[in-house]
């Protein structure tokens, strides 16, 4: 049974082209990996690279991709509109294929262990790997980014949990952990009033008492004329797709509207997929080993 | 792009378990070629055997099955329940990745001419490959089955498409040809009442007026006291799973019945499972490149 983790760093640089090709360039000369998608984001001068493998070669690809972006990204230079405390700013290593999230977390103390040590980097464990709950929330942890970081990270609630203890001016610091793979999921509704759109979105989402694994906010269509429910589902597993999609279609029931269609933007698992058409075919004992495709990539 | 083709070959041995691991040894040792299942149903005393490739990879190993056959099986001796006329009995060529019907219909000539001029056995070709209309339909070509293929073979309307114009005595005929994936899809009912399932089985089905790509009827599941609908659908591009499901649905209000289950027996594409939930969550432009599997499996 070969394992298969993803890992989707972020890194504080898009303009300067040359830095992104000489980062990408390691994902495609390492052995044992595969490079699924890189997008550079010139707005927020940040470049978001997705790769998978097993666990062992992620790992050190991870590795090798901070100590490039420690080479050829300063810091003390970078501006852009995302915030940001690093050259390589976050790391995350999602459990993709018979691993499990403990061993993800591993991975990513191995890595974020070598990035303080061999890379002379400060380096904080977040969401499933964090090692307090205070520093679990990305935003929580990056708050404050790489010019607030120099003070920040003396406050002993932000001692770094590997690497020196004070600030690397040129690399700033870098977020490594474990979390599940996110899927990026769109509800669009026949309506053009946002305060509807705001309504739902409020019904739907974990923060106002929604679905536990279920981030949600409302976006206008301009082009459409229509108003957009966008979520993150941040575990497929526990919240599916369809429960998503049938608890928006049952509040925008109370104000007359329908649901003209979803999207899934990006990738998504195999296993999310079946997940939902399982409950919509009501199939019994249905398993991912009679999906052909699957068979082939064993 | 690589591409995939499904052969699924039937011989008539299954008791002579030397014959069964020989011919499945063929499949195991051809390059390019990988054995995705085999069945030997010693009611039937007949084996089907599953394995996909590359269109050469599984011509070459298709011919190599039937040059095999022709050794270990003698039909003069062979007895069985399911009506069969030759020792390769029928091999079809299914298209399941980059790969069109056009192809598997070209694939299923050669290996056919192969077969009848270096084997020396009488080829008919059937389903999408065939040469007439009558000739279509596998259960018209097998008709009179082995025994009486000694006579119907000189009828002009029999005439074989490829290889001798008179019988094999030991290997008998093959029957070769292309068609599309089929799908064993059964729905269970909240019913007793084979009058009720057959009555539903008649509503969806081809045969009776319903839809184009389903063979169905009904079958008492006696264990769990439901009848269920089982059903091959023949083309699930054009006739999708949740139309066989909706369809049964809708036809079972009419007797208070409700549906309890349904299940997809053995293997689906993707491309299948993704149809159906597109419908159901009403996504728009959604691919299979989404699919992480399928990234992988490329």
């Amino acid at each position: 049974v070969n394992k298969i983790v993803e890992c989707v760093p972020n890194f504080s640089c898009a303009k300067d082209t040359q830095a992104v090709e000489a980062i990408v360039q390691v994902v495609r000369e390492s052995p044992g990996v595969k490079l699924l998608d890189y997008a550079p984001d010139n707005d927020h001068n940040r470049t978001v690279v997705t790769f998978i493998g097993d666990p062992e070669h992620v790992a050190e690809t991870a590795f090798r991709l901070a100590k490039k972006a420690a080479e050829v990204i300063d810091m003390s230079q970078h501006k852009g509109g995302h915030p940001r405390m690093g050259a390589m700013d976050v790391c995350p290593f999602i459990p993709v294929r018979n691993v499990t999230m403990a061993e993800c977390v591993q991975l990513s103390r191995t890595v974020g262990q070598r990035i303080g040590e061999e890379l002379w980097i400060p380096v904080y464990l977040y969401e499933n790997a964090a090692s307090a709950p205070h520093r679990r929330n990305l935003a929580d942890v990056r708050k404050g980014e790489y010019e607030g970081y120099f003070e920040k990270i003396k406050d002993p609630q932000w001692t770094p949990d590997f690497g020196p203890k004070a600030m690397n001016a040129r690399s700033g610091c870098s977020v490594v952990g474990a979390r599940f793979f996110l899927i990026a999921y769109n509800v669009n509704l026949a309506t053009d009033r946002m305060d509807i759109g705001q309504a739902i979105a409020k019904k739907i989402r974990f923060l106002n008492g929604g679905l536990r694994f279920v981030k949600a906010m409302a976006v206008k269509l301009e082009e459409r004329n229509q108003v957009q429910i966008s979520m993150n589902l941040v575990n497929y597993d526990k919240t599916a797709i369809y429960q998503a999609f049938e608890m928006i279609v049952m509040e925008a029931r109370r104000y007359g509207v329908t649901v003209v269609g979803s999207e899934i933007v990006g990738l998504v698992p195999l296993a999310a997929l079946i997940g939902s058409l399982d409950y919509y075919l009501q199939l019994e004992h249905f398993s991912m080993d009679q999906v052909l495709e699957h068979k082939l990539s064993e």
